[in-house]
């Protein structure tokens, strides 16, 4: 472990660019003082900002990059047209060299998730990288993935995503032995999809080091916080992301327009006043900005495009905690030979042997 | 269309029986006097509730039966125990011999799927149910479904849901062209699943009838309301539905405990009292109770098995809409020709007939 987490940042992800991406790292360097900063991106735009940060930028060093990814290219564009030279693509390096030990982007998620697969590739024993995120519950915090990295999951890819969102929990949580559910629909063992099932059954049985599986869990225990770590595939995972994200929209705009409809209303509003400022803060998406790329053979942060500073100095925090509780070190220690749901075949096998 | 819309009733469906169903149809009795009502169960529980309801009892018919559906059991299961001689086995033969119009049931959701499918089976030209429900947004209402009756949809299941999907909205929200969206993550043409791409091409290029299609729409878009048919695979639809829930009742539950947290804030919930309730109605799981079976030879409602009387009577009346305004004919309009994607093949086939 470094006596300092390296950041790499590219400054030109997301809806605004290096005038909040600056400032954003600045907050997260005022908490944790322990940082280092890399900029990637236009060095005209990056310096002005970085100069109102003196601290900051006492810690930080600009590679100028000439090639911005957009927020609407197609994941083939952005690698044909970002491979090596966009800020994007260096933040990543970064990582992959060994110049950083993390790197942050409020850019296109298609286009990070394929520059990330490509340069850092999945670890050993990892087939498919997933995205995870923290979801604000009842009770807590939980950790959700599969958010979107990929389509559908096999038993394998279930349980690799169950060790990794495991290891994320520990770091978050603080706790030894998350408790880990299966999405499905039904809590009945006989209901839902065939991997879904194997999955749950070799899990129960096997009983992996550092995971506590719960069983089944439904769309709405998510927001109860039945489990620590909720596992599902991409598809699915999105979907109940961003309905969960829809509905709270749905509400505050309802809430908001009956609180306007009389003169009572107004005025309990401004009694109450206290009561919505805690709920915004509860329910802001800012809060829990930051997902976790795991499987890959280095750590990327992925914030959302359109994240205030302060919303983005909560992914680089994510980051930094990633880093400082060696998210790698513990997906490591999860990957243990029982949770292969098929025994690893030998590189030199008889058959093989002969028929070489 | 006959003078009266009959309806038969499973009275042992739910958490809570006769005592909640049979006030409930006196709900909905009391809002459409063209209504008629057949209750299947046991009769000993049923006489006294429909003897307080005179009105109701007047329009009523009770068919006794020994057995009743528990929530828990298994489709398998029900389907052993409770075939022929089961209340809601009878209830949707009631619509199967043509005494009824509608079946309505607050049971156990895969018993009532599995016995509707053996009994009613599908219509010509449908390969699989699904289920459909009323999903209250910020425009006002739209139509959600595949809500759980399977899990995948192959390119044609994606489609029939679409024109099935819109024959329904047509009736709720009297419109003739509803649009239509599919469920998605991404709205770029290029992301997804190969099936939702083939079926939005489809949708795109043979422009159906009373199906205006409006592209692929993600998770947020459902609570928008960005379109008034949102279509999606039973796994995707159900975590969807159930982790909207999930955060509607998440963020009920923050509320409250903010409001109660100072005498400032609680004074200001005395004063914006109204606002409160109008927002708890529109958030009332009750309002927006039930879910259409739709592709099957007959009309079946499935009513949340937690259902007030009002709430059941909500689910009658979705039923009672659906024969008033012609649900079977107007899905028959929909399946047209053009709406397959691998034209009909001879019964007749030349090789066919070499073979036999």
């Amino acid at each position: 472990m470094p006596d300092k987490v390296r950041i790499a940042l590219d400054a030109m992800g997301g809806d605004h660019g290096p005038e909040v991406i600056v400032p954003g790292a600045a907050l997260a360097h005022g908490r944790h003082r322990d940082t280092e900063f890399i900029f990637f991106g236009d060095s005209a735009r990056i310096e002005p900002a970085l100069s109102a940060e003196p601290v900051l930028k006492a810690v930080s060093r600009v590679v100028h990059t000439d090639v911005a990814i957009k927020m609407d290219d197609k994941p083939s564009q952005a690698l044909r047209q970002g491979r090596l030279k966009s800020s994007m693509w260096q933040a990543i390096d970064a990582v992959k060299q060994g110049q950083a030990d993390v790197a942050v982007s409020a850019g296109n998620t298609g286009a990070l998730m394929a520059m990330a697969k490509i340069h850092l590739r999945t670890m050993a024993g990892i087939e498919r990288p997933a995205i995870a995120a923290i979801w604000p519950t009842l009770r807590g915090e939980s950790v959700v993935l599969d958010l979107g990295a990929s389509i559908g999951a096999d038993t394998q890819h279930l349980i690799d995503m169950a060790l990794m969102g495991s290891a994320m929990a520990r770091i978050l949580l603080h706790i030894d032995r998350p408790t880990v559910g299966l999405l499905n629909i039904g809590v009945e063992e006989v209901k839902g999809l065939d991997e879904v099932r194997e999955a749950g059954q070799i899990l129960r049985e096997r009983n992996l080091p550092h995971i506590n599986y719960a069983g089944f869990v439904e769309g709405d225990d998510i927001g109860k916080g039945t489990v620590d770590v909720v596992v599902t595939e991409g598809f699915a995972g999105n979907i109940a992301l961003k309905s969960a994200e829809g509905t709270a929209r749905q509400i505050a705009g309802f809430l908001r327009a009956e609180m306007k409809r009389t003169i009572w209303t107004r005025i309990g509003y401004l009694f109450a006043r206290g009561a919505f400022r805690a709920l915004r803060e509860k329910l802001d998406p800012d809060r829990s900005n930051g997902g976790v790329f795991l499987g890959l053979n280095g750590i990327v942060i992925k914030s959302h495009g359109g994240a205030s500073a302060s919303g983005f100095s909560a992914a680089v925090e994510i980051g930094y905690e990633m880093v400082r509780d060696e998210l790698m070190a513990k997906i490591g220690q999860a990957l243990v030979p029982e949770a292969r749901v098929v025994a690893e075949v030998q590189d030199q096998s008889p058959v093989a042997g002969a028929a070489s």
